[in-house]
């Protein structure tokens, strides 16, 4: 795409999030300038060119090359994007992921191993397929809106505590597997290759990571990460999730973007994830992936601010968002130490300043 | 000074070259705010909001601890900003490298080891020193504005390219030290503990350093940087450069701010010495200097842009300077391999891109 540096072009980034906020900064020392479509009084805003979600139009025609920092971002944007062929990656990562039985299906198709599923054409349709396929142990998903847990619904025993018999829509009943653990692993694809960093491990609550370390044992979680990306002719940064069990993996989703548990990157890699995705889809070559030995992130989850007891435990990076709901992603730690244990200890100490080791107010109510 | 993220309050940063420009960069993932006393039309103000350097009392108005990107940049704002008692690193540090007979002084007070030196009245006077305390071979340094190897003359076999004799001032002259090689730590000390990375091998041309990798051997190094740092009181990060003939280290000089040598740490080491700086700075705590084994930084000089076939061999930070002359320094490269050998190989073949390994080019004409 840019063959040089300076670049006098433009990236534009649909989404004026946190992930969008680490491309502008990661992006801004490779000397690009960016738009960004979304709230125009984010953080991001200072450091880029801000347009409203209306301003589509002026968006794209300002911007040479055009990314997504979410899958659900402002879907009209990514289409005439795509219709410009300026979207990177491409749309079909997006289509997969707007209807979680496409997503599926894709897996099925080639091969991936995955949680055994059945598609639900109602509420109603899903109990039942919970029940009878599934020995009454399943995860009701809705096909569409669904991330950081939401549109989940679990069935233990044949029992489900959210009413879901009124839903008149397609869902997707998946076996609910009894994993060992949670992975992932981030990938950056481009024109003439692959890398990859690290296996992590994944802790996640009420559907949102808090936090993950590794490196791991590789399960084949990398080249199975390597292969989607492969099928889906995919360039940038993509990160995958998986259930282990018995030393196995099984696909839980892919996102088609720079991911939550990559953050460990801007510390602990020789090329962030954010640059790679920038490198990746402005095809000036993709920075290495060296990676130091044991790396460690921590959410930071609904606070308004962090005092200096947790700020001396690691790196932080701050989303300078104003405000905050329980959920809410505001931030989060990266840390580094000899072994991995001083890691997991390290984890504990921040978990425990942050959170008391209390995540209830993690909970929908 | 501060002890809890998001602080409202802002950081001044006097000067906006590249090493200001790095320090904003780093220090806004913190959600620290930036003012810049400087040129206001330089790249780093799409970041920071710039003073001219008439507004001098605005700035330090407007900014709760004020540091600086360079020892040679505003001097009446650097006191201002210590009689406000807002200036870290101290003026003192400073205050040693206006006159350079000042440091020397201050190196031999406390026993550092350095090259022997006498002080000249004149250039006369310090051509009669050469010949006859150093056997007619020296190096005669102006006290005052030298860095980049400006205002620096050698003579050898009582030989001298330069004509001195008219100068009317005080000068340092000082033994020609035949090293073995130059090397640099970078150090950041802050009110509680002092953090090091790795001592790197140096190469420079014409009193630019041209590239530098490492980790090297430590032959001391680190534990003067770590006395010089303590003597000094010093708050923020330092480099200290020494040259190295038979195993042991000889103190070249010590810079009282970020340093070129250190630009590696970018992307090698867990906190950058840009990040630890204002981390020192702001007292909110060091971060980790863990670094990957093997780095290496070439800087780009005098170009006004660079390939793709550049890009490819590092990860580069372009510093958006408009204009160019040929010892300007407009961006770095960072490479990392697995082996040293590989670090060397990666170097000499972006020199041979960049160069074509001819470094006349730097000569003062």
């Amino acid at each position: 795409m840019f063959s040089q540096l300076p670049s006098n072009s433009k990236i534009g980034i649909i989404g004026s999030g946190q992930l969008g906020l680490m491309l502008v900064l990661e992006g801004i020392k490779l000397g690009f300038n960016f738009n960004v479509l979304g709230k125009t009084n984010d953080y991001v805003c200072r450091f880029a060119k801000c347009y409203g979600d209306k301003e589509i139009k002026q968006f794209l025609d300002d911007s040479e090359i055009v990314t997504f920092e979410f899958e659900q971002g402002n879907e009209n944007a990514m289409i005439e994007a795509s219709d410009m062929n300026k979207l990177y990656p491409n749309y079909k990562s997006v289509w997969l992921k707007i209807e979680r039985d496409r997503e599926k299906k894709f897996y099925s198709s080639y091969g991936f191993p995955i949680p055994s599923y059945k598609i639900a054409e109602s509420g109603t349709d899903a109990l039942k397929i919970a029940k009878d396929e599934f020995n009454g142990n399943a995860v009701i998903k809705r096909t569409s809106g669904g991330y950081d847990g939401k549109g989940q619904f679990y069935v233990r025993n044949n029992k489900i505590t959210d009413n879901i018999e009124n839903l008149r829509e397609r869902m997707v009943v998946e076996e609910l597997v009894e994993f060992d653990y949670e992975s992932s692993v981030i990938i950056t694809r481009d024109r003439s290759k692959i890398v990859s960093y690290p296996v992590s491990f994944n802790y996640n609550r009420e559907g949102i990571l808090i936090y993950n370390y590794g490196s791991i044992k590789d399960n084949g979680e990398t080249e199975i990460a390597r292969s989607i990306a492969e099928k889906l002719d995919y360039i940038g940064t993509m990160g995958v999730e998986f259930f282990i069990k018995n030393g196995k993996p099984l696909v839980n989703e892919f996102s088609p973007r720079v991911h939550n548990s990559g953050h460990y990157t801007l510390n602990s890699s020789f090329t962030s994830q954010f640059e790679n995705h920038i490198r990746a889809i402005s095809g000036i070559g993709l920075g290495q992936t060296r990676t130091i030995d044991f790396f460690g992130m921590v959410n930071i989850l609904g606070k308004s601010g962090i005092k200096s007891n947790i700020l001396n435990l690691g790196n932080v990076y701050w989303y300078g968002k104003d405000n905050t709901s329980p959920r809410r992603k505001v931030g989060h730690i990266n840390v580094t130490e000899s072994t991995q244990e001083d890691i997991k200890k390290k984890i504990s100490l921040l978990l425990n300043e942050l959170y008391v080791n209390d995540f209830n107010f993690l909970k929908y109510r």
